[in-house]
């Protein structure tokens, strides 16, 4: 009995994570194709890019899948209103208060799942009166909390603080990393950097094989003053950290930050000047794949470990 | 088959982290009396005290124990004459490389185990010769790798790369976050804080209790640019982070700090202006325990989680 299969009317407990100019339709579809969750990432999408992008996604798929809406995003309300009219059956909310919008997109039937970093956040969204959350670790790409708080540490407590189901991110690519969530108390698994390098993603490939070569450590937690962000090694994050190291301030890393940078490191190729969001875990991916040769692979991997639990490595 | 248990002698694959002025002989021989490996933190004692500590400990245990030693330590010669003379059965080497001192341990039968936070510095480590390996993630208390691979990201990184057993640490404090690391291909779970706050931990009271108070994102990872080092929330680590945010330099820092900091804080119990260094799982740390009730309590609970898992939270 899983309270998120049902919750999400899906196969395996598997969320591809809605990511800014990598998971667009295709990614998406492909992913709730093989079981899966697909999210279309909508944080860099225009409301009318975001609108094509669900019609796409509607055409590729008859499986439920879900956008993801920053709600910080300045046309957050064209957003919204396009996703009720299309009947999304699902969203997730991330950076901001899931107060003002959950109980709206209840009433349209449609499920919510806020993205949070921190304990306190969690109960939070718990009254506000989501349906499931994500509790995402310190080593996930992109966006981050300033606790930094760890996966591991993450998630038995957030599983501790709340009755909803609570899906774990950061850190997860594989059949290990999603026992690991399932120990730890998670009921599903949110799984981002891997998802980048596939075939469906929109990601340039530039970025993509970049992201192959990427070894341990390579990536850091970067622009904790202005909105931390953890980011792969190149020119670009190097200046930032230049600046950071010298006590630049919020407005000067702003200056330096400047606009489009996601875009151009990530969807346009520009491994040198863009803004490459990534993962730690990027140094243990090791292979470009499709999306559904990674739900599959995942699979009989977590159910290989789980059924020989009592006679192997896991026996004390 | 657990080679962990083979190679130390112990019951259960728990290892008691040494831990500089909290993990002293009455810690140590507890562990290790309740089937665990306990650990003397060496780091912290001058040669007469650790002569003395294991002394006290072989007379308080008949089982297997280990003494910890950081190979950047000064007295370093001393320190392993006396481990070799008084027939100490494991060494913990950390903060340094393996290589001068494995053979020579090794040749007098005693196991070398060594501490690590990257996969470049597993690889050396196995080339040196060790036994073990402990990969310590990001979120572990004290003193911590520069690259901030968490616990989830290293340990499976660190299992594909070499053949010896590999022990995970950093965030393991309870039976679901052991279960994490074996699912992420530990053989054995390194635990510190948890173990602080015993009865048999030299650590001061003022201290321990500060921890049982402790929060989600009450530690950072401080002094990353002298010697990175997590950090619990107090007046000093203030400090520390304003001058680190007002671009202080190397030899700042090191004036800031000063001498006998750690000393001050964790074992005369100065919240105020002591060095507080404990891991992220603090904030999940409720209770003062034996530390005998802190093993047995994990084993069951690890237990339970793998005895069931074919038809419960883990069946996907």
């Amino acid at each position: 009995m899983s309270r998120l299969k049902n919750l999400f009317g899906i196969q395996w407990p598997i969320v591809q994570a809605g990511m800014i100019w990598c998971s667009g339709w295709e990614l998406a579809s492909a992913v709730s194709n093989a079981g899966g969750l697909g999210v279309i990432g909508a944080g860099s999408m225009y409301p009318e890019v975001l609108r094509d992008q669900i019609l796409k996604c509607q055409a590729a798929t008859d499986k439920p899948f879900a956008v993801n809406v920053p709600l910080i995003y300045p046309s957050i309300e064209e957003h919204m209103r396009t996703i009720m009219e299309l009947g999304v059956p699902i969203v997730f909310t991330s950076a901001g208060s899931p107060s003002k919008w959950t109980s709206e997109l209840q009433a349209k039937d449609i499920r919510v799942v806020h993205v949070i970093s921190s304990v306190k956040f969690a109960h939070k969204a718990e009254m506000a009166g989501v349906d499931a959350i994500v509790a995402e670790g310190f080593e996930a790409g992109g966006h981050n909390g300033k606790e930094e708080t760890t996966t591991i540490c993450l998630v038995p407590a957030v599983a501790d603080a709340v009755r909803i189901p609570v899906i774990a991110a950061g850190g997860i690519y594989d059949g290990r990393t999603a026992l690991a969530a399932f120990a730890l108390g998670a009921e599903g698994v949110q799984i981002g950097s891997r998802f980048v390098v596939t075939h469906e993603s929109s990601a340039h490939r530039a970025f993509k094989e970049r992201i192959l070569e990427a070894g341990d450590g390579e990536t850091l937690l970067r622009l904790k003053d202005l909105t931390p962000v953890r980011l792969l090694d190149n020119p670009f994050s190097r200046e930032v950290a230049a600046a950071e190291e010298s006590g630049a301030g919020v407005e000067e890393l702003r200056t330096l930050l400047g606009r489009g940078r996601a875009k151009r490191g990530m969807f346009e190729g520009d491994l040198e000047h863009g803004e490459l969001e990534i993962g730690q875990v990027s140094g243990q991916i090791k292979e470009l794949q499709s999306a559904a040769s990674i739900v599959e692979g995942l699979v009989d991997e977590y159910q290989g470990l789980t059924s020989g639990m009592e006679d192997s490595h896991f026996h004390w």
